[in-house]
């Protein structure tokens, strides 16, 4: 995969995860307090793995309205402080008890509890420190645009709503629409936010954010079909976590529903679809349109 | 207590409460959403009692600044929802571990460990959607501002640090400098952002806000010597909390450091301090000058 410009999909990743992770380690300077173990907890939580999905999906867009990379890359650390911390209390023992994420001991494992959830608490309201801060945007209202969208996303309609659901008895009842919905929760809202995010930094015009939210709205179904897929079919030192999870604990799942070969078909439709969403911005749109490809193709 | 008006600050307190009550409702509707248990903890965690003291500063500095009552209990509520979600992570096993708040069931008590995180999280991320709405301010620099002021006290700089010292093994140790430390981060930068809110809505002036920040402060730290000295001569029954638990946690407190007499006239010494800083407010700052008292001969 090409761009055009001669480096590949994987390369551009990689390339912006490193900046990335060290805007992320910018923003959360360690530190001597009498507080500093709760900042190498949420160091620990954000830094050092991770595909950067959604900090991408940040920076490609607002490259669609030439926003300047520094700007997309705060905004980009913001979401993913919020999906770093939505980790490290998912991976609570009271949650869904788990031990290895990113082929390392979890937040709760390598600290304890209390300081994991705290950590998580701290990641959360950082992510608002960082939109609020005039260096994300000189605009309070493109900035406030930001702290509003993100807050929806990942608040009780959001996604605490799908997480809510996904540790509910009725999960393991849902039938399609109701997996659906709760990967629309708990994980399509937070890569729709990334998406919007460069229309709202580049103040862009309702047609082309309508174009990107339905973009991001495929690209997340698309990316949790393929996530259970990759339970199904992974080892663990494939995924960096334990594989098979979903059925050993019973819970339905697309593949479940669909079957492998139902799920794969349904998610190469959305990866096509995401692509086509993107036809308008012509070339601008390739990396873009690559992500759906990589994002079919994952092997982790 | 008098405010000149003849209501009571007793009266104004619990009018203030109720309008409170009545927006966090509002903003935090019951729900029938596949997901509602979450909601259902939020109101649960939110609703129902608490002496409001945080929103009342917030819509008593607004005051000052002839700030509209409706917006200014959009930004109680928000900072009340901080308030909440902190006392649900603070109450759970892993940390305090208490099972009674305001007389009734704590949070992960009346639902479990895992709700109650997400309903945590639920408030926190709230709070910004609420702050984010231009019903809370039509400027949305205003509202920016609002954002950083409350994410920069809830942080890992402000409470998410107090209570990371206050679960650390230091926590035992410390001097009189630490605690004060401890309480200025744990407690302290709430009541401050709660106080920094009016003015922040009324666009005060920079000498106003100084005033503000220094009546907080001193009002933050007599709050705790206060609380630290409930804990010591009061019932479970008057706190609605069990009392003597400091002691029994080996907790250093400011009554450990100063006696029930130091701390007694301490208290007196910061209640007198924060009225004064109000004194160029004139006969406006009066019901926060009658709150220093209140805060110094509160029984609960």
């Amino acid at each position: 995969m090409d761009g055009g410009d001669g480096i590949s999909l994987e390369q551009r990743l990689g390339e912006r995860a490193a900046r990335l992770e060290a805007t992320l380690s910018e923003l959360l300077p360690e530190s001597a307090a009498p507080y500093a173990t709760v900042i190498a907890a949420m160091r620990y939580a954000s830094l050092g793995g991770g595909k950067r999905l959604r900090p991408f999906l940040v920076v490609e867009s607002a490259a669609l309205f030439d926003v300047s990379e520094s700007q997309a890359l705060r905004a980009g650390a913001a979401v993913e402080m919020v999906h770093c911390y939505s980790l490290v209390h998912d991976d609570l023992p009271t949650m869904d008890d788990s031990d290895l994420r990113r082929g390392r001991a979890t937040t709760h494992k390598r600290f304890d509890e209390a300081v994991a959830i705290l950590a998580g608490d701290g990641l959360l309201t950082e992510a608002f420190t960082v939109l609020a801060d005039p260096a994300t945007h000189p605009d309070a209202g493109v900035r406030i645009e930001l702290v509003g969208a993100l807050a929806a996303a990942s608040g009780k309609d959001g996604m605490v709503g799908g997480q809510m659901i996904d540790i509910s008895p009725v999960r393991h009842g849902l039938d399609l629409a109701g997996i659906t919905t709760l990967q629309a929760l708990k994980t399509g809202a937070l890569i729709g936010f990334s998406a919007q995010a460069g229309g709202i930094l580049g103040q862009a015009d309702a047609d082309a954010r309508q174009r990107l939210a339905g973009y991001a709205a495929d690209l997340g179904l698309c990316f949790q079909i393929v996530d259970d897929l990759l339970d199904v079919t992974s080892t663990a030192e494939d995924l960096g976590k334990p594989a098979g999870q979903d059925a050993e604990m019973g819970k339905a799942t697309f593949v479940g529903m669909l079957g492998i070969e139902g799920a794969r078909a349904e998610a190469a439709r959305l990866a096509e679809s995401a692509a086509e969403r993107l036809a308008p911005f012509g070339a601008r749109g390739e990396t873009l349109r690559q992500l759906s490809r990589f994002v079919l193709e994952r092997s982790n």
